[in-house]
């Protein structure tokens, strides 16, 4: 038999219920036999001073080497000038695309059927660029930045996304008839990308307008992209319609192919440790973590699995209204694969 | 009998569907022998020299002298450095807070039922201060501009408003942990006036969770309170919840009882003059407008005929999938005051 390649990723567990959820993916990968070898790093309780957070250089490092990582949640601890950890790793890797599917899971039963969507959300700039001052006392501004290079990027991003996942019509959404020259010029970025997809319809949608359509009828919707707030609004509005953070997988894509994959959802103090978390969002970011990295025979393999389970219904965890452990549900997750 | 005090209300008909609708609202009102007459006026063909737009000065000093007012749709004509009419109205008159109830209609199925809440908007500054410029070629900033005045101002009329409708809950909506300083301040002012209300549940809400929440389970909430570009957002959501902009009302309150009520969808030139036209958003405006002068007996007796009119289900108009002409429903809601 030919000698398989077997492909080496980063792994942040993260904390709270995070190394729950991520043994729970290290377990049906194994039983899946996929070839990954993971790199776990975990965050330090002192800041690095080389990345000027708790996130250590040398877990950067190994997302850059490998090109390819998957995270769980992380709590930024509270306190003066601690920077986001989730916002670090997003700028200090140049992750400028923030990727979010949203699919219902015919078994789990919410308002609306079928929703099947992707948001991609600019990643790096926009509303985030941390650019605030006190003008006067009683009068603060914050500024939002928006670039061509970062704009023209992520419009690329989601017309390549949309030509490779067979989708037909890509939508950006903006408020330029308020802000005329930063959305203006996000949807400039956009058009200018759109002109070369002859094949994919282009639209522009005013993001207050897409919540309401969004809401009445997700349908109308295939690919969203948007400026940074943006796309953080529309998907967790999405991510709602499906039933939550905790069924809706993420990915953060930089340049030559460097992603990083995502559960969104928080931490869960209140029942890490306790076998009781739900792993899905984080199964469903490995499944793209595969597909991205061009396995799709198991990414497809371990997706049907979480269906059928959650379908079956029998194995569900508490979020989800059932009384399963997360053991337990990960068990039925490998006994479906 | 007694003489009885006639009130005198500014009425923007607007253009598009909107003298259509305004009628509806006429005819409603005198059937209902409500004591308001109306001051009619229109959108001019040119610019204004005093008002910079194409409001009349006439008509903004008829609602300042009546200190009320209705408005139907007005689209700003299109062309270099015309501002909108809307924004210009909420400017120039001081309406600093844009109050919208949002109530299922119950004869009038979505796919949530019993939806009750308020969303209360800052009017005038924000994401809306048109504040913006290019920095260098390829890079474009807007200011987003929050003040303490505004910010305590618009809490104080939400916290005011909630006391005022036997309302349990005020949640402000924010995205302070990116913001810090705006959105920070906006908070602050929100927990000064807080501190005055302790008989109102006060919370804080980050606006990408509020909207995944607001699709998942809007009962959560009651009244909640924004910055501009966060309430023009998350008022249209909520209105898609109920069925849309055609049913759902609206209010902007200025400075010593200032107010203008109106319809916030769209002129729909395509079925304008075709008596297709649904008046609901303008109706329940206009008993809005009743209400907030004191006229409760006649605003419940329009708002009880309107929800009978839609739960009978045989004049409704086209948009919520009846044939009914704008007469017929007047003339069902009429005969149902
Ligand atoms: C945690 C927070 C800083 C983050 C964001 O605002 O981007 C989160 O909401 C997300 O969407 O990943
Ligand atoms: C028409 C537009 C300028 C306006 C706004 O953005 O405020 C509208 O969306 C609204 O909510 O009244």
């Amino acid at each position: 038999s030919e000698a398989r390649k077997t492909i080496t990723a980063t792994l942040f567990p993260g904390d709270g219920i995070g190394p729950e959820i991520a043994t729970s993916v290290k377990e049906v990968f194994k039983a899946a036999d996929v070839p990954i070898e993971w790199e776990e790093h975990y965050i330090d309780t002192k800041v690095d001073p080389r990345t000027g957070s708790f996130l250590t250089w040398e877990s950067m490092e190994s997302v850059r080497r490998n090109g390819i990582g998957l995270k769980g949640p992380m709590t930024t601890p509270i306190g003066k000038g601690h920077k986001s950890l989730n916002l670090t790793l997003r700028k200090e890797l140049g992750l400028y695309a923030n990727v979010r599917p949203c699919l219902s899971i015919p078994g789990y039963r919410t308002r609306y059927d079928g929703v099947d969507l992707v948001t991609i959300r600019e990643n790096t700039e926009g509303e985030y660029s941390g650019l605030e001052h006190q003008v006067v006392s009683g009068v603060v501004e914050s500024l939002k930045i928006i670039t061509r290079q970062a704009s023209k990027r992520v419009a690329e991003y989601a017309f390549h996304y949309a030509q490779q996942h067979g989708r037909k019509r890509v939508s950006a959404i903006h408020k330029a008839n308020i802000m005329k020259k930063t959305d203006g010029l996000f949807l400039q970025c956009c058009r200018e990308v759109a002109e070369l997809y002859p094949d994919i319809v282009y639209e522009e949608v005013i993001i207050d307008n897409c919540c309401m359509m969004l809401v009445k009828n997700p349908a109308l919707f295939d690919v969203l992209v948007m400026p940074n707030l943006y796309g953080d609004i529309i998907s967790d509005l999405c991510a709602g319609l499906i039933g939550g953070l905790g069924l809706t997988p993420s990915g953060n894509i930089g340049e030559n192919g460097l992603a990083l994959m995502e559960a969104v959802h928080g931490t869960a103090p209140d029942i890490a440790g306790k076998n009781m978390a739900n792993p899905t969002a984080l199964l469903l970011s490995s499944v793209m973590m595969l597909q991205h990295l061009g396995l799709n025979e198991p990414a497809e393999q371990i997706h049907s699995s979480i269906l059928k389970t959650i379908a079956e219904g029998k194995w569900r965890t508490g979020d989800l209204g059932g009384t399963a452990t997360t053991t337990e549900y990960t068990k039925a997750l490998i006994d479906n694969l």
